[in-house]
């Protein structure tokens, strides 16, 4: 990197755009990394511009050169991950780099999937380019923290959202959580639902919501991957996650042992999945590991108590959202947030780090990872 | 009031200056209430400052008078609670108002106390006075809420403070509470046990904890009063509240058929009360009340998680500190911030008001009120 303040300063703020571009699809590039990618001519001129919307369609580096034409030539492609090399469902980047004419590369971050490596950029440089790997690469890993984890531990991101109140309950003793936030915050987690590849649910939600699951009242919103753990297969066919159409695949992960319950009436759309057990309930890393395998980089898990004390205990939880409710419960037998069967003293639980906090209409939004 | 917003705006601003005067003394005035008094002469210059200290010491005006001395003629008494117009430990403020000189008398509000409610500012209106009430006057009632709760419903004004971890776990399941929350944390609860008159806890918290209650590493402190309701009168001689010498009164209240448990060697400094029983525990009603008979205008509840849940129930938290480390316990038999055995909806749930956050060194300190 330069050790010129200005042109480190320059790079950081091209980086920024890229990332700000890439941004735009997130939630919508899996199994791929979301890219963003600009070229910026001999004069310091932005001249092309681009994204990686959607697996299959081209990489963030070919709109950008597209929009660029010749005046890419003697400048510099910034873009926030390093360029593919491979022949995937489109062409490898890195041949399109060489032959743009550029004469500088700056990337964020090199490309964790195997497959590239620093081969890509390898390449570039390898064809007399100058390269400059690592501008905004913390930022560029948070936002592909996705596909990292998905490439690197063969398992989505997992960020935990649950709401409850003050006392850290869930639900009232009847299982009822209709509302323990208000409408703002649950605004704001269809936000949330429009930027994870997946949502993820335990049984007993899965039961007593009667949940949809889906992205509503957010234009150009799409619906995630609807996933719902449930070991005893008890939903009921003519529930809404059985009978909302939401244009995006459905999972429903069960044990062998439960298959029995199986209903012919379920919808073709319910893709059954059925993994391994641990003490009765579907093994949590195996379904996980089942996601990944199907591309998912990122999940939203929205409880229950029981599914995210065994993410929780089992270290898979990376990302937190805890929405606080400004109220009290005070019944002792109200749903925990967190329900694990196990002694955990003090000096073992689960630290949360670089939080944040905010209000949102009297609810109170903690943020953090783990 | 004056209609003019410059005269307006001068009120306020002294008499600020009077509950920053009056607000010195937070802690140190029970049965009294906080109060402080200005002087300001003709011309617009504060002549005289004053505020109550302790009981038994005089009033706030009588310093400011003292201080103005002949300027105070034709002046203004500013003074954050009407003056008295009865002979407690100190002589009638009214009086001293009536002949200080002083053409205009601005109080904040008016004395709820029934010997006064109104008659001091009357007498001196009688003396051909003028007098404006209601200057800060909701900044006036926050300040000397305990005072107020104390005179119109025969009970301290309680604030709950407990420490838990995000989901709602105040101990793990052994009960050790050590440590929930960080040293900065620790050290602000000392803070706080500075400005109420009375620190409260339940049994359990007496009997795990083996607390001091006192208030340490802050210059200048004092200790509150130590209540414990210790309903099975289970508390040790050796214990920290036996034995620690704090300066202030020490209360153990309990009930009549725990008694025969009564050691020989509890030190004269505790004092033993037997209040009586609900639900074979210490009536809370009735502690209170037998607190606010002592003179105790405001009560620093500290847990436990069952005298937390009956204080809710019975509705008599009146203030909030949530202080919420930023870690997760999990285990479903971790010690709940709350512990009602009653059923609660969450459309009864109670809401907590006019909430504040703040970021402490990590933990996260939620403050409202009930």
């Amino acid at each position: 990197m330069s050790d010129d303040p200005r042109l480190v300063e320059r790079d950081q703020s091209f980086m920024q755009i890229c990332l700000d571009l890439a941004q735009q699809a997130e939630g919508r590039t899996h199994p791929n990394p979301m890219v963003g990618a600009l070229v910026v001519d001999a004069h310091g001129e932005i001249v092309g511009r681009g994204f990686h919307k959607k697996s299959g369609t081209p990489h963030a580096e070919v709109y950008a050169f597209e929009e660029a034409g010749e005046r890419a030539k003697e400048g510099t492609l910034y873009v926030s991950l390093e360029p593919c090399c491979h022949f995937g469902k489109t062409p490898p980047c890195s041949q399109s780099v060489t032959e743009s004419g550029v004469k500088r590369v700056v990337a964020a971050m090199v490309d964790p999937n195997p497959k590239v490596a620093g081969q890509g950029l390898a390449q570039i440089r390898q064809a007399g380019i100058d390269v400059t790997v690592g501008v905004l690469q913390k930022e560029a890993e948070w936002l592909n923290r996705g596909f990292i984890s998905r490439i690197t531990k063969n398992r989505p991101w997992v960020c935990l959202k649950m709401a409850l109140t003050l006392d850290g309950r869930i639900a009232d003793r009847t299982g009822s959580s209709r509302w323990v936030t208000n409408a703002e915050s649950r605004k704001k987690v269809h936000q949330l639902r429009n930027k994870f590849d997946a949502v993820l649910i335990g049984g007993n939600t899965l039961k007593l919501d009667d949940p949809e699951l889906t992205v509503r009242d957010i234009p150009g919103a799409r619906n995630p991957v609807r996933v719902a753990i449930d070991s005893r297969l008890e939903l009921k066919p003519d529930s809404r996650f059985c009978t909302v159409e939401t244009g995006a695949r459905t999972f429903l992960l069960t044990l062998q042992e439960s298959m029995h319950s199986l209903s012919s009436t379920y919808p073709q759309a319910v893709e059954l999945v059925v993994l391994p057990a641990t003490n009765a309930n579907v093994n949590i890393n195996s379904a996980l590991q089942f996601l990944a395998e199907q591309g998912v980089n990122s999940v939203l898990c929205e409880g229950g108590g029981k599914l995210a004390g065994s993410l929780m205990q089992a270290g898979l939880v990376d990302e937190v959202y805890w929405v606080v409710a400004t109220k009290f419960l005070g019944d002792r037998e109200a749903i925990s947030a967190l329900q694990l069967d196990s002694s955990v003293s003090l000096a073992d639980a689960w630290q949360l780090k670089s939080v944040t906090t905010e209000m949102l209409a009297g609810d109170i939004w903690i943020h953090g990872t783990l």
